[in-house]
């Protein structure tokens, strides 16, 4: 995934990789230049990806990776092109090659890169506040404004129309035309992504960016996280309101409307013009279809097919929730 | 309901607020000038109110409106002197009518007339920190502390010995005696209020305001929305906790203590000597007793009478929750 | 617990603390100086303590305090060289002394003694962002970051290798080595510890402080409160992710993982390799063992043994939760 937010070190010669896994490979045949890291369906002949469970089986039948950090046991599932690197661990492998590629997309420290914005070109075309501070190489349109204290590091993008309040931090971030985000916001930090080790964790890099649609508005307090290894999206026309929390790789569909202190987990896919009460919860990894709606409160642990009511912890139909709670 | 934080830009005629709502009455008879949209209650004869469920039905009997947004169904409950103007949505209507009265009052742009506080008249008579910014029209009463980078808009009105933290932002409130702000809050911005539409939601106007009582306070990371045709209240001496979720038209009585993450709904009003316990959530439009206790993580979704004590999702009799979850 | 935080105004003699507490005491011997108010345990010779409940008899039958606050119910408990002093309320009374004390640990106010980092020592040492402030005797190791607007207060400790992101506000807080805290956050503040009381509660001072050990991160949007007469510690190796909330006297074992809007009610104690799903909540005065998972959205409300896992609210065995739950 190229990103215009994190600089590739690539490429890396095959033999760099693996050195840099401290594998021992015999044949290396030809050391071919590896370009980038990427999942299995977006990779091309140029690239290295990562196959580690076979719930991605039908997307290792068709990559175009030229190598795939993988297991003995799933080896088999990929073509006859792609050379399969065996190791113990397909995700803290994976983690370490990104880190290789993308050494800064692991920790997120401050941008030192920031000047105040009097000093940047936006002085005559953005209507801002006292103490705002842009990173460089930032783009912000036409008929914007950016409140107080707040902070666009580098990279950021941001469309026409747009209203930034006070007091918020942006990064890695691609805000599109007519958004609005309130006071007090955090977008585009990296998730809650590492690998558990005794006494010192191994964090893993977070690629991924932001992606904040037309017409959306997000409440104050709230924090999105960016994606790992793909985007965080929140769909056209859908707002949040205060204290959300959004994880990595999270995608909200269009229209839908998500009331104060919910939090959604990593990974997980919402449809469009999906409901969401005050303070619910939605695990990692589900599948939310299309015109959901979530009572307040609940807890929701598995997925939630198209046009259903659900509510309760765990979350069930709402007529059933209702009836057993009387 | 005159406001000192959004100008009124009534009056207006009624031939100018029917052209507005693009209706087509025949008969204007005596052009009349209307100085202001309020509730059934508050109105005066100079004023244009809104009647839309059947619940305000003895409001609507005694109304003083002389013109009133309402359904065909509805319009016989008014009296006499009022004229009913029909129209499809009353809400979406009364909406429309309050942004031609208080255009201000939709967006929550940060505010570009502060100042820094040692060029305000506030130098001398104000304990305060770094980067502190005022707003126009700020009245500040003796012995107050205000904390570094922290916001208070035009339009605030604070009392005597209060204490206001670190990074605040406030606009749009009222803050009386001896109230203790502490860090991070974002105070008085509109509540999560619009009508939902596809590709673009209609935000409604929020001209009401946040009163925060003598003697309360608020912690670090809260959020407090202010109302929409009435006010957000914390009733005096109530002590709030850290990363609390207050929406708008919310009142909360005197001598409460509300844990800490606590999110409680639009439009709900609470008693005096609430006791709520951390994480506990309350739904909109309900009405929680005096005296009242709620558990901790509790999810209240009716009406509690007073004296009570409720715990669980759906928040039931203590007794009750505690036998069934031996 | 004597503190580098706040300042003791002590020794006072007994006599004073006598007639700062309004007691009528006969027989004062000699008026011993007092130094220090302490817990029962922590207390030698030189210091008054308290006992207000059965629970802590043993720590009474062996407390070196020549003096302690507590009730006629109580004091046979206490050793012969130890002399009781017996008030109406152990805890209102603990709270006047500890005031009497550390008068400045009551109220939370922006520290006056911050400047501009550019202006200490840490110019040279410091790899800093726009507007830092930093106060009196604070002290800061090698290889440190410290991001945007963050203010750290008087007498805070930092080890080396700290990465400090934007917008926080650290007070009375010790970090260790290689601690990263994420942006948005506010640690040190006082709990959320009062006595109610009609129209105007007191507040009791809270003198602990809080302790990151190495190793740990802390997401946006978080607080960590300091403790009342102990410490708020979080285990080396712990990770928190975004909009946590940490209440006062809370310790959290090491190599914990905790997720998202989890919050943790006063003085619970966590052992280490402990896991919370996202928006779980902790009751006060728990003791939750090593090795513990807790599913995400649970309410704890008793203590949960070591090695096991729970899910629910109230939080009961998984298997069982699942199970009732299908």
């Amino acid at each position: 995934m190229s990103s215009p937010f994190f600089k590739n070190y690539g490429p890396f010669r095959f033999s760099e990789v693996i050195k840099f896994l401290n594998l021992n490979i015999k044949n290396l045949n030809e050391d071919k230049e590896i370009e980038d890291i990427k999942d299995l369906f977006s990779s091309t002949e140029n690239d290295i990806s990562f196959f580690h469970s076979k719930k991605y089986k039908d997307f290792a039948n068709i990559t175009k990776a030229s190598f795939c950090l993988t297991t003995e046991t799933l080896k088999n599932e990929l073509p006859e092109k792609c050379r399969p690197i065996i190791v113990d661990n397909v995700l803290v492998s994976t983690s370490k090659i990104t880190s290789l590629f993308y050494p800064d997309a692991i920790t997120d420290e401050f941008d030192k890169t920031v000047k105040i914005i009097n000093e940047t070109k936006f002085n005559d075309t953005v209507n801002y506040g006292k103490n705002v501070l842009i990173g460089k190489n930032v783009s912000i349109g036409s008929n914007c404004k950016i409140g107080h204290n707040t902070i666009i590091e580098k990279n950021v993008i941001i469309g026409d129309n747009c209203c930034i309040g006070s007091n918020n931090i942006i990064r890695n971030t691609y805000i599109k035309n007519n958004v609005k985000i309130l006071d007090n916001c955090v977008i585009g930090k990296h998730g809650f992504g590492f690998f558990p080790a005794k006494d010192n964790n191994l964090r893993y890099p977070h690629i991924g960016k932001v992606i904040i649609e037309d017409n959306c508005e997000i409440g104050c307090g709230s924090t999105i996280d960016r994606g790992s290894m793909s985007n965080t999206v929140i769909g056209k026309n859908t707002y949040l309101d205060n204290q959300i929390h959004i994880a990595h790789n999270v995608k909200i569909g269009k229209n839908s409307i998500i009331a104060g202190q919910v939090g959604i987990a990593g990974s997980s896919v919402l449809g469009e013009n999906v409901k969401i009460g005050g303070q619910a919860g939605i695990s990692g990894h589900l599948k939310i279809g299309n015109n959901v709606e979530i009572g307040g409160g609940s807890g929701v642990i598995k997925d939630v097919p198209d046009n259903s009511k659900v509510m309760g912890y765990p979350a069930k139909n709402f007529r059933n929730f209702l009836k057993e709670n009387k």
